[in-house]
């Protein structure tokens, strides 16, 4: 199948937040429906860290994207209407440039070299790529749990350039309780002897480590309420387990396992490292004289619509009615949706029952493009 | 300082629940106060996974025991009234026997080669101690976290021989969740080189997967809710900070790491191990055709006390009020008694005021001892 991605090249240099600057970056994006001609239709969805620009299938690449129920024609976020544009985050692994690029000074992957990077400069590069496709104001932002930080960001930089927001089980700032999580995650990585200071390759990998990180990560995608329905004490066939007097016995861990299975090689370690501190680093009390409340009350924008779930154990409920909150504070007319699905911080990718109901309702609600 | 432990030394071969035995294996313990004549005023106390029999300080070893605030003279397991007995596990690392032991046939170190450990084993062997210590029926059995498992084994296998039970924050049995987040830490420890199949020294230790280990378990041990007001994004002082770029950097990771740091080398990592996995194996579903309650009903006591928080993740308060009303249905005078806690499983070390209170108040209901 034929890879859809565009490439949009930012600036060189590109100066970053924390210092240090990229020198020919990409971001890797994609794109579903028409731009109309007042350029006033355009919608850019932000994902979570992990991953790519591909959230739909089109005609270039069939395949199903990892939104593939939200966006397309007549669905929640309906291309018939709207032109969509998905990017993979700056410092991410899918197509934009991040640690494991090679920088074209030193003709080497830049691994743990790779400047800081923050959820701030991943907006910019966003807001520099609308620039090129000559959208002046965005319809609709969309961002999803590390990707509606980035949308933060880029809403309190890059003001009145968003006509309308969603924000999708994200929060304004990192609490403790996902501090420690995403911590304990790079501390697993870097403590696996093949990661090596950041210079791996393919027959010298952290595997250990990123299976150790991305369990830890669906376990707090989920909810406990959900895998007891689930999994309950339901165990392995014999012959599905291991010799290992330690092996997976368990349903529960066989799921894990799957899942790390998947993830592990396709993941950039030093990406998973970057993104995940960044999202510990972004702070919308930095703009707003050290208050969360004072900081979204800078942003500017006319609707927003607020979704969480109740049983997110990483993004809680209390810190989207904050962003509710907020945005009503700064003047904007704000839906909050507290949805009850049992998935957890995940209920985004998977209840999209829920979440295509919420999406499609708030943006019917929205001013017809070309009627502005 | 003295040692204050005594040693039992179990039967010689000790039959194990699935196969195999031990030879000359011993259980380490302390006691405080004086038995009865009558010997009608024993409280055994079952310990979590990782504390030691060192529940209290005494004459011999002054210094401050795990629950320092709840045993004592005039604390609330009242030492002048009640002759206390604790534990340490079988297959545990703080005196009694268990992977790190030295297997008295090979003459090494057990290692993985220690037999399958199961919470019923933990059981047998502590009622083997009681009957050394001529006690026939104990006053009451108290089980924290893992020991209340333990706990609920021993009046499933030895009815008759316990008169009153306090649970205090576990579980009939394991669910999806706890056991997702046990098998991780298995898994961390597992994957360590320096685990080696079991076989490891002071200078080949497998320090990396036992830190991992340690942090997961106590950022599960607490709440999100405790660690938002008291760490909130407080930072390090620079000079705190390492060289390392993804070195801790806010409070959070600090307080997990001091955690990790005490623990890492004071507890075996095969003990560790086996105990994390007789924890999910354990289920009171096994004596009662499939059903925790069908199970519950079989044991027979008098009182009891159910103690949870709701801020427990990891032992969640519906577990408990499950372990109540199937002592209820059995006959037992019940009382349940869901604390509002913001410390999580971790509130019966630390909330003592909460827990002591309520301990003490059903101790004071128990008929007086001598008097029966």
């Amino acid at each position: 199948m034929t890879d859809a991605r565009r490439y949009h090249r930012l600036p060189s240099p590109f100066p970053m937040k924390r210092g240090g600057a990229l020198q020919e970056a990409t971001l890797a994006y994609e794109t579903w429906g028409a731009l109309s001609p007042e350029a006033d239709n355009a919608i850019l969805v932000l994902p979570g860290l992990s991953p790519s620009a591909h959230a739909a299938s089109g005609d270039i690449d069939p395949s199903a994207g990892w939104w593939e129920e939200i966006i397309g024609p007549g669905k929640p976020i309906d291309t018939q209407r709207w032109y969509v544009i998905c990017v993979n985050s700056l410092g991410s692994c899918k197509g934009s440039t991040g640690p494991a690029s090679v920088d074209p000074v030193s003709a080497k992957p830049y691994g743990i070299r790779f400047p800081d990077l923050t959820l701030e400069d991943a907006a910019k590069a966003n807001q520099h790529l609308l620039d090129a496709l000559a959208i002046k104001r965005l319809a609709c932002l969309v961002g999803c749990s590390m990707g509606g930080m980035t949308a933060l960001a880029q809403m309190l930089l890059h003001p009145g350039r968003t006509r309308a927001h969603i924000s999708i089980s994200t929060a304004p700032q990192a609490q403790p309780f996902a501090i420690a999580i995403r911590s304990l995650q790079r501390e697993a990585i870097r403590l696996d002897p093949n990661w090596n200071g950041g210079d791996y390759d393919d027959a010298h990998y952290p595997e250990a480590g990123m299976r150790i990180a991305r369990k830890l990560g669906v376990i707090t995608y989920r909810s406990a309420l959900e895998w007891s329905g689930r999994f309950s004490r339901i165990r392995l066939d014999s012959d599905a387990r291991q010799e290992d007097p330690f092996a997976a016995e368990f349903a529960v861990e066989s799921y894990l396992e799957a899942h790390a299975r998947r993830f592990v090689r396709s993941y950039d370690p030093n990406s998973y490292l970057y993104l995940s501190r960044a999202s510990d680093w972004f702070d919308v009390a930095e703009y707003g004289n050290g208050s969360v409340a004072e900081g979204l009350r800078r942003i500017c924008i006319e609707d927003a619509l607020v979704i969480g779930v109740d049983t997110d154990i990483l993004f809680p409920i209390e810190q989207q009615q904050a962003i509710a909150d907020g945005l009503r504070e700064a003047g904007a007319r704000v839906r909050f949706e507290a949805l009850d699905s049992p998935q957890g911080h995940d209920a985004f990718l998977v209840d999209t029952q829920r979440f295509g109901a919420a999406i499609r309702a708030f943006l019917d609600s929205l001013p017809k493009p070309g009627t502005a």
